[in-house]
This record gives C-alpha cells, structure tokens and sequence, in this order.
C-alpha cells in the first residue's frame, strides 16, 4: 500500500497506544515499515539504531523473522490453535519445560498468558488464592513508588505511577507502596547499608502499618525501569526476602523487562540474588516476535493445587497459544545458539564504559543500570543535581533533545513522563560499534542541550 | 517429542487455565497435536469434532494454516515486531481500516490489544477518560448477572459470574449488575414486551440506584453466553440504547463471541439493532491463529481525544503485534472469499432445525441461540422445567453426559459451572454433516442420560 494511502487510513481508522491521536492526524507519527539486525527503517527510507529493543523486547533483534517465520508456518499448519483451558498442546508442554529449565531454582511451574500486564494480573490472582487454598485471606500488594507493572486495570492498581493510575482511580483496593531504590538525590555521606537498612525499614512499616495478615505478596522488578534502571543496594533482596518470610507473604520478581538476558543472565533474579516464589515475564520470552508471557512459580506456590478437585480460578482464551509459544520456543533456541546472554555479560561493561563518556558533559548527572540497560539522568546544575523545572523539560527535552536524537537516527526513550532520563535497552547483539554510535548521537544532542541551559 | 516424555514435562511444568491441575498430575489432560477443518486430533491419534471452535474462536476451522502461515512467516521476515506505541506499522493501520470497514456504521477508531479481557480493560478505561475529557467523571460500569468478560482484574470486577469473582474481592468499585435476559424460567404467560418493559426497568433502577451520572458505561454481549446463549426480547437493545442515551452513559457491545460472523454477521450488533458506542473484540478477528483483541470506537468517542496534547492514557507492549495484525488480514480475507459469513446466515436455519430434533427428549427443556451458536438446556423434569441438582449434576453431568459425549467424539462445553447446558459453537465452515453428527452424539449421550433421571 502506498504511503500516502497508509498515512489516510491512519488517520481516519488506527488508535495508537499512549500517543498523541493529533500526532497520527498531522501525519508525524513514524510509520516503521521494516528491520534488520539492530537497525529499523521507517515509510520515508530513513533508518535508525534501536536504543530500546522495540519496546525492551527484540533481545535477537530484526534479523531472525525468517527462521522464526519456518516455525510459526510449520505450527500454523500442524495446529494453529487451541485453548490450554482444559486441554494441553505440545508446545505448549514443550515451552513450559524450557521456561522451567531457565528459570532460578525451584521455579518449576509455569502459566502462560499474553504478555507481561497479563502475567502480573496473573500473580496477583495466583498469590490471592494460594493463601485461600492454606486458609488465609490475604489480598494486598507491596510495590514500589513509579514502578510500571502494566496498564490493565488489575495491573494498573499496584503500578507505581500516579499519572497513570490517577484518571482511573477507584482501583483495586489494596494497593501498597513502598520506596524505591533511587539513590541519585540520596545524602552523599549515606553509606549502601545506611541506605539498604532505610529502604527496608521502610518496606516493613508499610506492611505493619496495613497489617502483615493482609498482604498477599510483595512486588518488585529487579531493576526497576521508570525512574531510571534503579538498581538496589547490596542486600537489599536478600532483606526483602526476610521480611516477606518473616510475615508470610509471597514475592514476585516482575522479570518483564529483566527475563530473558537483558541483565546478562537469564533470569536477573539470579544475578541480585533475588529468591522469589513468583516470576512474571513476557518481551524477551519471544523477543517480542508474538505477544507472549508467562508467570513462573515455584513448587510450593503448585502444591495446594495439587490436591483433587481444586483449580486456580483463572484463564484466557490465548493463553499459551501455541504459534506463540512455538515463535518463543525458536526464539530461545536462537539465543542459546548464539550465546545471546553470554553476549551481554560479556559485553555490558564495555556498553557502560562507552556510556560513561557522557559523563564529561555537565548536563549529564548520572549513568545507571547494568546489563544492556542503562538510564542517563540530565540535570540542570551538576553540582546541586537539580532536575529540570516544566520550562526547561519542554523547551530542552521535549522540544530540543527528543527530535534531535530521532533525525541524528537513533531510537530510544528521552522523555518519559517528562523526566530528564534517557533510557537504552538496545537489541541484545548490539556491540561496540552500536554502542560508539549511541554515545556519538547522545554526546552530540546533550553537548547542544547544554548551550541552552541557563 | 515422544508423549510419554510430553505427558511427563506437563506433570512438572505446565500449569493449565481452569483446569484440575490433578489432572495433569494423572495422565488425564488431552494433548491436542493437530486439526483440520472442523475436526481436532489428539495425542492418541483419536479424532473430535470440535463443536466449540477451540473457545468460540476457530471461525475457518482449521485447514487454513498453510496460508496463513505464508503470511505469518512474511511479515515475520518483514518486520517481526514493533510497537504501536509512539509508532505505527503498515499492518496495525491496514487491519485497523479492515476492521472499521466490517464494524456497524460509525465505529471507526480501532484500538489493538491482545485478547479479550484486555480489550474489557480498554473499554473500561477508555469510557472513563471520555467523560473526564469532557468534564465529567464517570466511573461505573453495569453488566449483566452471569455474563462473562474476562479474567484481569478489571474485566473480572464486571464480570457477572460470581465464582469466578468471589475468591479475588475486592475487586474495582463501580461494578453494577443489572439482570440478564434468560427467560426459560419466566412466567409462560408474560409476553415479549412485557418481559422487555421488565428488563429495561431493572436496568434503569440499577441506574437509579447508583446516581446516573457516576455510570460510565452499560456493557452487554449481544447474546449472552453463560447461562446459556441468551438472547434479547424484540425492543430491548433499542430500549438499552434509550436509557443509556437518557443519561449519558455508553453502551459497549461485548462481542469477543459474537464478532466476526459467529451470528450471521459480521459483528451481532448489526443483527440486534444494537447502536453500541464501543465494540470490543478478539477471538474470531484472527479465527484465534493469533492472540490479539480490539477495541472499535465511534468517531464521537475519539473527539475529545483528537485535540492536540490530548491522548489515551492505556498501553501495551503487544498492542497491534505486526505479527497478529498480519494473521487478522489474512483470515479476515479469507472470511471474505469463503463467504464464511453468508454461509453461517445461510445454515443457521439447517443447524437448529437440526438441533431442535432433541426437543423431543424428555431431558432436553430448550434449545436457544442464533448462528452458529446454541446452547441445549436439559432439565431433571420437564413439565416443572427444574434444573439439576448437585446430585444428579455430578451423577449425571459430570460422570455421565461429559464423557460419553467426549468419548463419542465430539468436544463441547458440557458442565459449566454445574449448571446442565451444553454449548455448541462450531467452527463457522460446519455444514448439514456436522449439525447431523453433533445431533446424533448428543442424541445418544442424552437419551441414556434421561434414563439415569428418576
């Protein structure tokens, strides 16, 4: 279909998520036609490096649509459908024992859903009646302040983020929030244990304050995106674990960004040492090639449904579809292949050397994050880290950096929410010549953005 | 994979949806490999005539895999994935105008999702940011008592099957109940208009009750599929339409079943005169070759949100999945050229005439529906019309009618909830040797079950 012909059937017909519908009116929202390797190409010829793996998912990136394609064809053919609501199909089987096998220790039970909102409304559901199963009525959760844990309503509930929330509020009664990890604007003289014994004590108020009784499970990403690849403390994790097992509640590594190597292991719960009894993933399980996501638990979590007679009270119509579950299944056939996950851990430091660089620049406050996945925090004054006001959010990021970044052809995240952090989650093959080309076009934008501050 | 190793993989790792995980544990759990037309094939080579369409979703039946595996694999090689998120892609804009083209005059705005509940979830909040665009907050939503929309949390808040509900309340405030139109207990004397004129004064007290102006929107499925495909009387949708318009409220027709040609039509509202403002959709828009749902609006819903700085605060990763949205083109294409939809009109008439021959059994108390969609009623007596109960529900239903009728070859919905109604929803391909096979299965299993009655 012809460009122009595309662009009027947008605009009359296509409600894109999260965006500004004048923008698909005034014909500026990009069209991205194609792919390859780390590098997407939009409706005009112009092409870009993605900084953010299509939405923190192509860990494979572009160019594997055509063995992928063989797989999905081939279970097109053979069963292109069929409900895991009563009834198995073998890739699904399949799939779930590879999840399991990839999955931390003890994490055997694996539910399968359509991407990762699901999977958290997933948890959610399963620790509520886990506690009913062993007769305990607990329905709350702790989460973290702006941690994104998904849009639907349930997932929506124990997300972090007041403006997404606040227009749908009523919610979901019982949702907690706790602190989360940012350190950047933290005491300089604060010590990682000072600062560790703060985020826990603060974790455990919460709970006291709702009554431990009452919660059903704590949940936290590994690092956490909005905000900024917030990494936690040393010992963080392992405080966290304690006070869920002090009080009887379950804790869920929302894994949804993290899953599937973007951290440099398979699963980060692994490399924080994190023992949760619950993993929700999606993105990566697939690499984004069909919409898929899981929730992983542990036997324990299994065993009072084991029993005759009793269910989890939950299910989808696409729920382990298995021309999902076979692109996911090739999908990490490729990543083993290649030694995807090797890759990052063998490359992250390098990613973040490269990085680094930026720090020379004034309006560069901080580089965070680990694996391939980094957030760069501006600032308007380097040495009381003050962030940017409305004004120069508007005039600096929004009106300035975002569009520069885009035309210099690279894709990342440069306003979310209108804070001033710049978030890299690039395709997990990328190496060192994306990386040096991610850092020229952000050393270039962030050198002009600095001229216009004050 | 051999199925002595798949049959232990899913004992360790597969948790299914509302499933007896026991039976899994025990070997019980039917492995589906492959199908072909309207018919599924299991692990042990035996063969079903699949009389549910998988989950009301396999409008094609399921010989089309080759085809559209051509298309899978093509826009996997394409561009295997992107978001709709700030982006758009030629896929998600042509299913977009695809669809609008297929939906009841003046819906026009198509947003994308991953399934049905999550299409709930959109409504719900889409509804909501309407009214807030406009300067009202509105927040409420009424459903129908037993009708079915979903799992997440938000859906499940409005679903109105109480056991699917209880175990996870609290759940988001504002859900109101309104009744549901099944009529087979109503008095025999009572009329259309007067069955209607009751109805439509339920829903407006429910209304009443809880302040007009606090309700967002009426939902409702065209024909109702718990309790047992219930459709309206003559003037009720138009009523429904009267009320919601009285009070500024939207409709929104769940047609998640009833879209894409399961009543003889392309979308159910066209053939009750429902005027919906948003329909939500999912199963039948891919035939469920591939997970993905849609939320249709009307030009009037997307106003408020055309203003510039103006947008949709909902989103996911999935959303339009390129790959989904190519499997949707391709079904949706081959719905034309088969005439799937005129051949459901065309053979409605044969497929319940032919269903209707059970009447003449005692244990059959109604048959109800439209399309290719019925659900048979038995009943314990059928001059009092009372149902089963739980004795003869376990007795009768369970460990008779459902294995008999699985045995004999042919899947259905059997024992819902306990309540004895057989659902039957056939891939929309099924002709006169179909209806005649489901007619004689049933006929059997049902002429020996009315001989367990006292």
């Amino acid at each position: 279909m012809a460009f122009t012909d595309l662009q009027a059937k947008a605009r009359r017909h296509l409600w894109p998520h999260y965006t500004e519908m004048s923008r698909v009116e005034d014909g500026s929202l990009p069209v991205i036609v194609r792919g390859d390797g780390c590098t997407v190409e939009d409706a005009h010829g112009r092409r870009f490096l993605d900084g953010l793996a299509g939405l923190f998912c192509v860990q494979i990136g572009y160019s594997h649509g055509a063995e992928i394609g063989r797989a999905a064809a081939a279970q097109l053919e053979e069963l292109p459908y069929y409900p895991n609501w009563s009834y198995a199909h073998p890739r699904a089987i399949e799939l779930a024992a590879e999840v399991a096998d990839l999955a931390p220790e003890g994490l055997e039970r694996v539910f399968f859903v359509s991407g990762g909102a699901d999977a958290v409304e997933t948890a959610w559901k399963l620790a509520c009646q886990y506690h009913q199963e062993r007769g305990e009525r607990r329905w709350k959760v702790v989460s973290r302040h702006m941690a994104w844990h998904g849009t639907s309503l349930g997932a929506l509930s124990i997300n972090g983020v007041p403006g997404a929330r606040l227009p749908f509020e009523p919610l979901v009664p019982g949702a907690v929030r706790t602190r989360n990890t940012a350190r950047f604007r933290r005491p300089a003289e604060e010590t990682d244990a000072q600062f560790c014994a703060f985020l826990l004590d603060d974790l455990e108020q919460a709970i006291l304050r709702e009554g431990p009784s009452s919660i059903a499970m704590v949940i936290m990403e590994p690092v956490q995106n909005v905000g900024g690849a917030l990494t936690a403390p040393a010992g963080y994790f392992e405080g966290v674990r304690a006070i869920c097992d002090r009080y009887g509640i379950l804790l869920c590594a929302d894994e949804v960004i993290t899953g599937f190597g973007r951290m440099g292991e398979w699963f980060a719960s692994t490399r924080y040492g994190i023992r949760p009894d619950l993993i929700t993933c999606a993105k990566g399980l697939s690499s984004g090639y069909a919409p898929i996501g899981a929730v992983i638990a542990s036997e324990e979590m299994a065993a009072p449904f084991l029993e005759r007679g009793s269910m989890f009270l939950h299910g989808l119509t696409f729920g382990a579809h298995p021309v999902s579950a076979a692109i996911a299944l090739k999908n990490l056939e490729i990543m083993r292949r290649e030694r995807i996950v090797e890759h990052v851990a063998e490359n992250q430091g390098a990613f973040e050397a490269t990085l680094r660089q930026l720090l020379s620049l004034p309006i560069v406050g901080d580089i965070r994050g680990g694996g391939f996945f980094y957030t760069i925090e501006l600032v308007s004054d380097p040495d009381t880290r003050e962030t940017f006001d409305a004004e120069q959010s508007r005039r600096i990021l929004h009106d300035f950096v975002s569009p520069r970044i885009f035309d210099s052809g690279l894709i990342c995240r440069t306003d979310d929410r209108a804070s001033p952090l710049l978030q890299l989650s690039p395709p997990l093959i990328a190496g060192q010549a994306e990386f040096d080309r991610i850092t020229a076009i952000l050393g270039d934008a962030l050198t002009e953005a600095g001229k216009l501050l004050p």
